[in-house]
């Protein structure tokens, strides 16, 4: 059937680029900011193709449509885009051209290739730059076409700031800025421009509501040896607020004079460091030739803040703790619920999302969910990051499998959780399957390391019993998480694979990292085993400093998926032993006895 | 105790620098291929200090010299040097200046390094002009320092070269060519400078008899499209070697010529390839001189020929099943006569090593040890790199272990093996160290993983239950093999740290790689585990290609070091099919009943 919606906004963009003289117009996922979650404003690409998913570039010429998204959303796209007319290009796989490959393929010289400079990183447009420029083709980065042809755009969300106190930051904006100074100075850098939300809501102890699942604010900061400039909607700045950045020494511009900002503090002194992966093309673009009007030079390199944020302080550790089990109580009450009450009342994978996230904003010092919850019954757990909706959704049935992974952000942290449970029988297959699992989310969680290791060394850890069954998962184990922030985080993560141009970061004490194996067999069920882990420092010897893991999640992993014969005793050891921890941390937050029972019953040794 | 021998030869090389205006002299451990064994003629660095380890570079200023080498020699180097004055600086320890950093902070404006623009690679050469130029250092490449102030060096060597039957080779000679010619044109070069020995060797399916436990020729390798010109001493060409040149066209020059090759070969439409870390820095200043003057560009990547050695045809892979087998079997017996004769007739290291070595070579198709033999004793096996001299060796006793690393290069394969036995009572301790390494091999042998995984993703397996310890081995955990050549080849390596500038390679089917975990604590004892596993296809499917190890070394793990407590079932029974593989292989082979019997016991299931 003809998606009759999607193509006639494909009409009005096409009209729109044939006035303005571009063939190929491109569209990524992202704010102005690079951010993996954007408010509905920017939310362009689905607007134009409906694929919903959190990573995909649409790219539209005259009689063609093309989407490239990674394997985790191969079938979620395919379904969302049926009767589009637009053509999915499924990442890595296989023979599929690369949108540089792509577009290098069809442009021909005269051809002019369209996006918004603002939301198209400096890396990514400098990639188009290099490779089609040589084709005689032109870029055209200055227009929103989008926006010109999206009558009912949502507005730009407007909210108010918050000011986080010191002793919930565990640091004040002045030390940090102190550190990012001397950060910058180890760069030969005196000057600094920032554009990731969450980099700027760690730096100034604020946050934010304008992106859902996110607490930030749309903003960016420019900072001296002497002066930070906050550009954001005034509109925004509470008296408080005010009050807060006029201590501490912020001065305050409008959200749009960030392209002001170059020509405005650029001297011939002054060396900026910005990271091309997070700073807009158009906005770099003015940078640089900013900078060579001044005869001075800039320095590209990861931001400083993304790693200092990263290592998380004593404060937000201890925080970061408590949350984790608070959270997981909440976790545990679910499940319960749903191991109950399954088969004998309707529940539906969005009646029980609304029931989970009605639970977590019970927890006091509760802000928003951390992401949408995922909410997967049977087949619908094959895909990583389903989303049920009131108009598509299943009906849980006592069996099968019900996988959940969820979080909330709280004052004193931001949480993440999976955790996959069996509603009646499965197969023989699939208790191997959901073993296995289960087996190397405790053999990562248990690793002892040397420090200097970065994830690619320890992702065989939790991947390797799922690759002992000839089954990949095509995602990372682990990323990053924040305190009061976004869920995902940098820069440390835990993958086996590198990526072109990204340096690895070393594990270091004090971050908080996600090990999160999973089996997802296409049409069939998927399973995944998400704890969050906070990397601390063991031993130090002549042979270099130890490292491990402490556990932060504590809910049951459910024993009716485990096989025990397919446990070694030192597996079946780690589970007995995670078991008793959860019982010894979450009985006390249950006071109903039935509740408490079944906890007992879950967390008992096998 | 001063060493004045050592004393005496710094003094003439400094008479020597100081005619030239030399202020400092840098001597790398390599000949003029940058290879790992090199020939007594290149080994300037042990000459003028005494180390003779396989790794360090020797830095020698007026008042002043230092020694810099890595943690498998730091014990060796500082015995070798005791009593010479020279400072000893361990790599990669904390707070180490590197030699670049330490001449920055020495070298004075107008002073001049030396080197041999020969033995030191382009790479190392290129780092030296970035760090010490801005400085206002000048460098001295042209002349050999260390050859004028050492009047009774060895001669160049001069051996007769061997050529290989296709049918020995799996490959002839034109095939290699024209698969590298294709390479070239992929990295769209049209010549290629190759300087690696072993890689030339491969290529034109030649040996030589040039350094000791190398098979290889000293040689110089120029091709183009049509050419292929090979630079060697006239004097190792035989007349057989010489018909089969001419009959696969390759033209031969003197080998001191190829300073020559640049400035003859190289027209404006001449792009070579040569590889930055395996070129001499003066011969990449002629190529890049040559080309500037042509008007042409050179191509800086790894050699082609390395992944392509790397990655054994099947008639190879078919030999060296075979060879380790024989190589095994001759192992077996060694361990049984130690193990057995201990403690019964005087047997020293040294002498363990002459028999080891005596029995190796009455097998058929021997050639030449593939390494010194590592015969260490006690503590002495704390030594990585250890080797008993006749001056200097210890005794076994019926008590403590004997580590034996050894290898032998054949027609049909190089092998590489090390065991540690238990000739008499060790501690518990010592048992916890000698299951841990047991246990690392076994587990990285049975890995199963995706192709595209490299060494860095597999090191854990192998490391793990030694860091569970808190303990370290200071090297990598395996190393690539050559057939009928280098016992240490690349590209790929298990190894956990990155290298600065150094690309990583997959582990592809074909591949041959070391593994070898071990425990060394100083002064008590060392234990190391080395297997030589085959890299081989596993099943394909939609997530992709996976993968697994077949196993090539079979030679008991001594039992009596396990602690089988210490073990999980499924290690026990790895461990147990290993000793069943041996046995079925290696029986065979044994005649006698005493020893047949010994491997039966040897073999048992623990």
């Amino acid at each position: 059937m003809e998606n009759t919606v999607i193509r006639e906004r494909l009409s009005r963009l096409r009209a729109v680029m044939a006035k303005a003289h571009v063939d190929y117009c491109l569209m990524p996922t992202a704010d102005f900011h690079n951010s993996e979650y954007v408010a509905d404003f920017f939310k362009a690409r689905e607007h134009f193709c409906g694929f919903t998913g959190s990573n995909g570039t649409l790219v539209v010429g005259f009689d063609w449509a093309g989407m490239w998204t990674d394997g985790r959303y191969f079938i979620q796209a395919e379904r969302e885009m049926a009767g589009t007319g637009v053509t999915l290009f499924r990442m890595a796989d296989e023979g599929v051209p690369t949108i540089n490959e792509y577009l290098r393929e069809h442009m021909r010289e005269g051809e002019t290739l369209g996006f918004d400079g603002r939301v198209v990183s400096a890396q990514l447009g400098l990639g188009l730059e290099k490779d089609l420029a040589p084709l005689g083709v032109r870029i055209e980065c200055d227009r929103d076409l989008a926006g010109e042809s999206w009558p009912d755009r949502p507005p730009l969300p407007l909210n108010d700031l918050l000011v986080i106190d010191d002793a919930l930051a565990g640091k004040s904006a002045e030390e940090k800025l102190s550190e990012v100074r001397k950060a910058l100075r180890e760069k030969n850098a005196n000057a600094f421009l920032l554009s990731s939300l969450d980099d700027i809501c760690w730096l100034l102890n604020i946050r934010g509501g304008d992106v859902a699942c996110s607490p930030v604010a749309l903003s960016y900061l420019f900072l001296t040896e002497e002066r930070v400039i906050l550009y954001l909607q005034e509109g925004e700045v509470t008296a408080d607020a005010a009050a807060y950045l006029d201590r501490i020494g912020v001065e305050r511009r409008g959200y749009f004079e960030i392209m002001e900002a170059p020509d405005e503090f650029v001297a011939k002194d002054t060396i900026v460091l910005y990271d091309q992966a997070r700073t807009g093309y158009a906005l770099m673009k003015k940078l640089t030739a900013a900078s060579d009007k001044a005869g001075t030079k800039t320095v590209t390199d990861r931001n400083p803040t993304l790693l200092l944020k990263a290592v998380k302080n004593e404060t937000e550790l201890k925080n970061i703790r408590e949350i984790y089990i608070r959270d997981s109580a909440v976790l545990c009450r679910f499940l319960w619920w749903v191991k109950t009450h399954v088969g004998k009342e309707p529940i539906t994978e969005v009646s029980a999302a609304e029931k989970l996230d009605a639970m977590r904003a019970s927890l006091p010092g509760f802000l928003e969910l951390s992401f949408p919850t995922i909410s997967a019954y049977g087949a619908n757990a094959a895909m990583m990051h389903y989303e049920a909706t009131p108009e598509a959704y299943a009906e849980l049935k006592p069996e099968g499998m019900y996988l959940v992974d969820s979080g909330g952000t709280y004052f004193g942290g931001t949480t993440d959780v999976t955790r996959t449970i069996l509603l009646g029988p499965v197969s023989d297959e699939v208790r191997r399957h959901f073993t296995a699992v289960a087996v190397g989310m405790l053999r990562l969680a248990n690793a002892r390391f040397l420090r200097g290791c970065t994830g690619r060394n320890l992702d065989i850890l939790a991947r390797g019993p799922v690759w002992d069954m000839n089954i990949d998962y095509k995602c990372g184990t682990g990323h990053g998480v924040g305190y009061m922030l976004n869920v995902h985080e940098g820069p440390h993560n835990i993958r086996w694979r590198s990526i072109e141009g990204e340096k690895e970061a070393e594990i270091l004490p004090g971050m908080i990292v996600s090990d999160e194996p999973g089996v997802y067999i296409e049409g069939s069920h998927g399973i995944r085993t998400e704890s969050i882990l906070e990397a601390v420092a063991g031993e130090k010897n002549g042979d270099g400093q130890f490292m491990g893991f402490r556990m932060l999640t504590w809910v049951p992993i459910d024993t009716d998926g485990i096989d025990v014969r397919l446990m070694q005793p030192a597996e079946r050891e780690q589970l007995n032993a995670y078991h008793a921890g959860v019982y010894e941390r979450i009985a006390p937050l249950i006071e109903e006895p039935e509740i408490r029972a079944w906890l007992k019953e879950a967390t008992k040794p096998v």
